[in-house]
């Protein structure tokens, strides 16, 4: 998996954080998580093939988190796009997306989904061959969910420096799918066992876009491999932080460490801060293993 | 009057083309028009002061010319502006903006005021005491508005040099409105002739967003100081501009001739394009003074 940050800014606009949006690649599928404004521009700067977007998931109707949405699923549709796009997020996401396609009398080329998720509840939404994606919910001020996106089983990978040049794809899919091979041509038996390699065991990410600091959101992120969590303030504006539904750097490294993640991601950060190295520090001392989200940067999972 | 360039695209995205905004200022007054997405992130770039944005005019509902809207009255409502803010634009506007206020739970903490226009028929609708504004109705695939923005009479100006450095501000004001002066300290008199001049003559200014080509706007825009004109394409596209209802750099500069305005802006530049030259030379050779639309820049009228 890999994880591409687009925007690390919260509500107020900021010149150079722009809003939350972050594309997750799980093998050849990619999920845009959130879209704020001018998603679009940044899928373009960072050359990321719109075509491969097969689901966008929403975690909440404030601006920041979906107002590029629509301007993206227009230019989708402008850009011969005929794969299907799947759409999850709270109460209201159809009929915002709808007036502003409708007045716009636009039709959109290609079959669109958009499911409405429950925030009360932990739900599995995409049951996928490799992967299944769920929410759960976040407190915030309005309805907002998280996201666990959870790789499913061990992928077998073929030694491909054991097997002959001209051993045909039918025969690497019976290995990678775990059968033994005959080969009839060869009169060989090629074992399972022998010609193929467990690779890296399945990843978890979790993705908490805008919480207050909620310790009951700990079972749902457990020991995940990957966690994005906001942190708009740092510890002297808690308070504010408190009345606004939001964290801190302090809080969100809490949440990490106490559901023993094995890295941390942080961002939405408030446009009142113009360096970002107090919100590392304060995060760090709690929870050593976490990084600032940068625009443009990938991590690999 | 002065004329700032936000964005120069058109309905498909483009890296460094952003879509449709521009500020119009009048004395101290800014009217935005049109605002397509990150309409607000322009504003910063280009350290426009919103607070004093009273208007904003939306030419039609194609995303490009408004998907920035709802992101701005948000980010002014978190700005503490206290400002009325006035709205016009076509029917739906006000729905579109009602219904995202509504799912972000959002208060916006001024008076916001949304006036749909008739898109069949020239209307004022604005009559502030320097200028006004007035929709008249363009041909394109939805319904969509010109706009003529008309500064109302020639204003007075002091001969500041001539005066005493304690010269009173009412006594300026008294000059400013035309009255003869009798200063009671000094006992002289200062007649208006000696002690003001007028200051340019009113400017009008029209602004014609996505329009096929149509001859008949030509009245609206008749003699204009400055025309901004859309041009999407270049001349060996004109049959696409016929079928997408837009015009080419050819046919604003055959409305401008035909209009006998004096300068003329083009802009909404298809993404494919990626010189303008193309669009100036064939622009020019129809009405000389033409100029490209570029991003942060300002003509003065």
């Amino acid at each position: 998996m890999e994880f591409l940050t687009l925007g690390t800014g919260s509500a107020t606009p900021h010149l150079t954080r722009h809003p939350s949006a972050s594309i997750l690649q799980i093998d050849n599928t990619l999920i845009l998580i959130d879209c704020g404004e001018g998603t679009q521009y940044r899928l373009l700067e960072n050359k990321v093939k719109t075509r491969r977007i097969k689901y966008i998931v929403i975690s909440h109707l404030h601006g920041d988190h979906y107002y590029g949405l629509v301007a993206l699923i227009s230019s989708l549709s402008m850009s011969k796009r005929t794969d299907p796009l799947y759409i999850f997020g709270p109460n209201g996401l159809k009929e915002v997306i709808t007036i502003q396609l409708k007045f716009a009398d636009s039709k959109i080329n290609f079959p669109l989904f958009i499911q409405i998720l429950d925030p009360k509840k932990q739900a599995l939404f995409v049951n996928e061959d490799r992967f299944t994606i769920s929410s759960f919910p976040l407190k915030h001020r309005i309805d907002c969910t998280g996201f666990l996106f959870e790789e499913k089983t061990n992928k077998r990978k073929v030694k491909a420096d054991l097997l002959p040049n001209d051993f045909s794809i039918e025969n690497i899919k019976l290995l990678v799918a775990g059968e033994d091979v005959f080969d009839v041509d060869t009169q060989k038996h090629y074992l399972n066992k022998d010609y193929t390699f467990l690779a890296d065991t399945p990843k978890r990410v979790a993705y908490c876009s805008d919480t207050i600091f909620d310790p009951e959101i700990v079972p749902y992120v457990k020991e995940v491999d990957f966690l994005y969590h906001e942190a708009t303030f740092t510890s002297e504006l808690e308070n504010r932080a408190q009345i606004t539904f939001h964290s801190t750097a302090s809080q969100a490294a809490s949440i990490a460490k106490s559901a023993k993640v094995k890295h941390l991601l942080i961002g939405h950060f408030s446009a009142r801060y113009e360096t970002l190295d107090g919100f590392l520090e304060e995060a760090q001392a709690i929870f050593p293993n976490t990084s600032l989200a940068i625009q443009g940067k990938s991590v690999i999972i």
